[in-house]
């Protein structure tokens, strides 16, 4: 179902295009536009964060507002946060030349912006990006990767996904993109990320949709335990393929499956490209007492640089991974914890076991390393995605600003 | 009243010594002994983690039955966790020979041990090192020194502070010796420590002195966010001073506040020797609306690997002091915040400020770098201490095991 060539204008009646205004130093592409060719129904989830950025504010207030858009113009460089009210009325004022460009009304652009805290938005610069964005809009796979790599910032891969689904012969196809890599963790990741689909959805059946569809994916990824002011899902719905998703239907199902899809490849490819991450790692954990027990102790490890900088040591450091469950809040009982490193168990009744260290150690030099945690003292489950803890984090985040 | 030089034994009646008994590969001490002349009034405070290890639970079931004790058997390189009953059985069976070797009750000898989780006790190798401890026990500054060697693990530098007080002619002396540098975060942090008096203390004021003292110091330390599962620190008063300390009285004020002076030089210490630590970090929270939303705020700005890394690269990236406030779950109005590196404000009422550059690089250059928020949305405060977040952190942590 998922595609392995994906962009976001894949779904009918999309157009995008990314240019490179003067804010990336490197002249790399830093503007993004992705336009509907008619009204879209819109939802959004945010940060949880209390200090949030001016661009999500404006886009939080019109999505609550209206619940459709036109389109959705993004930079990279600059979050616009922490900045006082000039930082609204920027948005304002690009959001602006972007509908004016494209023959649309201002609160039907929908603003994000990713980047630096404390810098205010070029707007000059960015008025005459968007009048080169308007010239490079199109459908092409083109356009939608240069939209996908002007919302880059630490990020060294895109990330883009894709799903298609037949409904009563009808081709409904749904596209996501998403740019994120450091200051990632629930809720949500630092991220941005745009969704795109051709399906006709009410505006609050897809808020349905998105919150459902997120929560076990991207709200399910952590880089570093950091959460941004700006992090924004926004996903637009439409209708161009004709076909109706109407909730309590078999293809409200098959939608709502193919979109958690899409959330999910965007989600490990965020962890996959954490700020310095040499492994994707998946944390599972199962016979916890109640679902917050579960997601307590998924969280506590992907957090944990103790167990982060270990897995990038391929060091079977188990007993760090109980340390962090046993400090996470949850309640369960430790002595009858058992740790698997993939189907390696090196931990039984939370006791060391006399394992093989050289296929510990096979295991935690692949790609994906699957740290397995059973408790047995329920029956709830959960899963979250994070990368290890490198040298080159370090070295990123040292001087990200400057 | 803090002492620059200081060692265990400054106390009257105390005997300490630390040897190698064959558990640390480069042949430094592994094994240290801190015994009283005679039985002295104890209490501890231990890691909150629900794992717990062996040595750990030993010692604080014998402390809460009896209160009293002659000496503490602390052993570095094996954490005695996560063995099963066994792990209790060893470390009977080395206090069992301390307390043969020095002439005193099995349950008079306390244990603590930190190092790896998940590896016995090398019983038989304690056994012999019990035997040298024995010949080497002394009250001098150099058995001392030895014994607080004998503790370390990642450590770079011993930590040992002390306090002297007159109190009505009478001279009172407090000494603390404390290991600890990664897995490091209230409560408590990944340490152990040992403070020994020569006050004439019962247990239940005992208890009550050193929970007070480590409240705003050694829980207000963290290094990664990881809290450990032998966290202990241990308080001895054996009366030798011939000085009693009674609670409600001009004396127990005077001894409380030499005692968290103590507290306090270990708890910086502590987070100055954190693991690859160029930095010592202080942050202080004012103005916020409770005594859970300040804490809350210092303990996500410390946690923040974002924060720490951007310190280490002397970068005054303030908006991810504000976006960690932002999301520690604490109530505050951000469009009230102010922020300062040192004296140097950078942002005021949330928003960023045209600070200078170049003043800010050279703040962020000292050993010591404080970051100030005033919140402005209530009246309490609080303060903890973390360091930065460098390569060496990420060495020191990705092969530590093996």
């Amino acid at each position: 179902m998922t595609n392995q060539s994906s962009y976001i204008t894949m779904p009918k009646g999309y157009l995008a295009a990314g240019v490179h205004c003067g804010m990336k130093k490197d002249g790399k592409p830093d503007l993004a536009l992705v336009v509907s060719e008619c009204s879209a129904s819109v939802a959004g989830v945010y940060t949880r964060n209390i200090v949030q950025g001016h661009s999500l504010r404006r886009t939080r207030r019109l999505v609550s507002e209206f619940g459709t858009c036109r389109g959705v113009l993004i930079n990279s460089v600059s979050a616009n946060a922490c900045i006082g009210p000039v930082g609204e009325e920027d948005a304002d004022r690009v959001a602006a030349e972007a509908a004016r460009v494209i023959g649309v009304r201002p609160e039907e652009i929908l603003t994000c912006s990713t980047g630096v805290i404390g810098k205010r938005l070029p707007v000059k610069k960015m008025t005459e990006g968007i009048t080169e964005l308007e010239k490079n809009l199109s459908a092409s796979e083109e356009a939608a990767h240069s939209a996908m790599r002007a919302i880059m910032t630490t990020d060294l891969v895109p990330k883009e996904a894709s799903a298609v689904v037949e409904i009563n012969g009808n081709t409904v196809t749904i596209s996501g993109m998403a740019k994120g890599s450091g200051m990632i963790h629930p809720d949500l990741a630092t991220l941005i990320g745009i969704i795109t689909t051709d399906a006709d959805i009410d505006p609050s059946s897809l808020d349905t949709l998105l919150r459902d569809a997120v929560k076990y994916t991207i709200n399910r990824v952590s880089v570093d335990g950091d959460t941004s002011v700006c992090d924004t899902i926004l996903m637009m719905a439409n209708g161009m393929s004709g076909q109706e998703i109407k909730s309590e239907t078999d293809e409200y199902e098959l939608f709502a499956q193919a979109l958690e899809s899409v959330a999910r490849d965007l989600a490990q490819m965020i962890a996959a490209d954490g700020e310095g991450a040499t492994k994707l790692i998946e944390v599972r954990v199962e016979g916890a007492p109640s679902e917050e027990d579960a997601l307590l102790i998924v969280r506590s490890i992907c957090r944990s640089p103790l167990c982060k900088t270990a897995i990038f040591g391929e060091d079977a450091n188990w007993g760090r991974i109980l340390t962090a469950a046993g400090y996470s809040g949850a309640s369960f009982n430790p002595d009858r914890a058992d740790i698997y490193f993939g189907t390696l168990q090196v931990c039984k009744g939370g006791c060391a076991l006399d394992f093989d260290e050289a296929e510990a150690k096979r295991i935690l030099s692949e790609s994906t390393v699957l740290i397995d945690v059973r408790l047995h003292s329920g029956s709830c489950a959960d899963r979250m995605w994070t990368c290890d803890f490198s040298y080159d984090y370090v070295k990123i985040n040292g001087s990200y600003r400057t």
